[in-house]
């Protein structure tokens, strides 16, 4: 005999989709559900099936929109891009409330061991917008490892031809944390990208 | 401005609802919603809508359901009967396929400081299987803190003066764990416990 009946199972099931969660979490998840309120969790499905009809893409920087465009794209000023991997790391910078400019979501990164090429990422499409634009610095923020580094080598070689400066993120050693704790790695991209004082 | 669109601002509130889950985690899973296939995300919400619809509880044990009785009480022995606070206990036991009774789960415990005495817990109903069934042996299988044992001892005390033999479960140094890092009030109640050699 199965431990869990039918629904039950497959409720398990689903939670442990998702990343990170295991079987006894997904557990835990599923008791949550059969103890609330039939109402809470019609919303809680409700929710999920929102997210798949009403969220697509803005067709200009590739972020997540309700609408043709996003709103970031719709109020704010176009002169500096910051380039980023995914949707997410544009959540990740508007929690600063520093950046005032607008995104370009690559949708991905240039991998050639997984077969991404430049053509696989929206490149083109960044092109596109600063050749017909009053663009005047590209950030490039995709991560600092191999495959992000490759695609802001990249795009700076494309870009920089047109006039329009490319930046890129600082590397180096976390705010708060010690010189004795920080990986090699860090620590000698600090060494070369040190500033003077 | 919010940093996430309604939609996945809705979803993340959502996934924040579940045990342990914070504003972080709820992005993520959030997140592999929005990346998931149309039908997947359907049969996401379904496996929710669904356990809210066709878990039922038992009508003589009290476990999840799909049926009036559960396939435990349908089909197994009814002489030993352990009685447990949750139905997610009787998944923990039976996962180690060794009980061959049947169950009754309490939903609650004893515990006056929360208001809950002994008729707001089904343990009347427990009474009743008693005195009209072949019982040999009620184990009471609720946790080792104060309203578990509390309600242990209640349960005993009713029980005991109709002939049925009433055990709990041990308690003592977990198996594989060391009696140095056995915390004080398990290795105090393995020495109450202590069996004969």
């Amino acid at each position: 005999m199965e431990i869990f009946i039918e629904p039950i199972g497959k409720l398990v099931n689903e939670f442990s989709k998702l990343p990170g969660v295991g079987k006894k979490t997904a557990q835990r998840y599923a008791y949550k559900i059969i103890d609330m309120p039939e109402s809470e969790a019609r919303a809680f499905a409700d929710a999920i099936l929102g997210v798949k009809r009403k969220v697509k893409y803005c067709k200009v920087c590739g972020n997540f929109t309700e609408e043709e465009t996003c709103g970031i794209c719709r109020t704010r000023e176009q002169s500096v891009i910051c380039v980023v991997k995914e949707p997410k790391d544009v959540a990740a910078i508007e929690k600063l409330h520093e950046f005032k400019g607008v995104y370009h979501v690559l949708h991905g990164v240039i991998d050639p061991l997984s077969g991404v090429g430049p053509n696989d990422i929206r490149i083109r499409e960044l092109l596109a917008r600063i050749q017909n634009g009053e663009v005047k610095e590209v950030i490039v923020a995709t991560n600092p490892d191999v495959s992000g580094d490759a695609t802001a080598m990249y795009i700076a070689k494309l870009i920089k031809p047109l006039g329009v400066e490319v930046t890129r993120l600082a590397h180096g050693i976390p705010i708060g944390s010690e010189i004795e704790y920080t990986d090699d790695v860090t620590l000698a991209r600090a060494f070369v990208e040190r500033n003077k004082l």
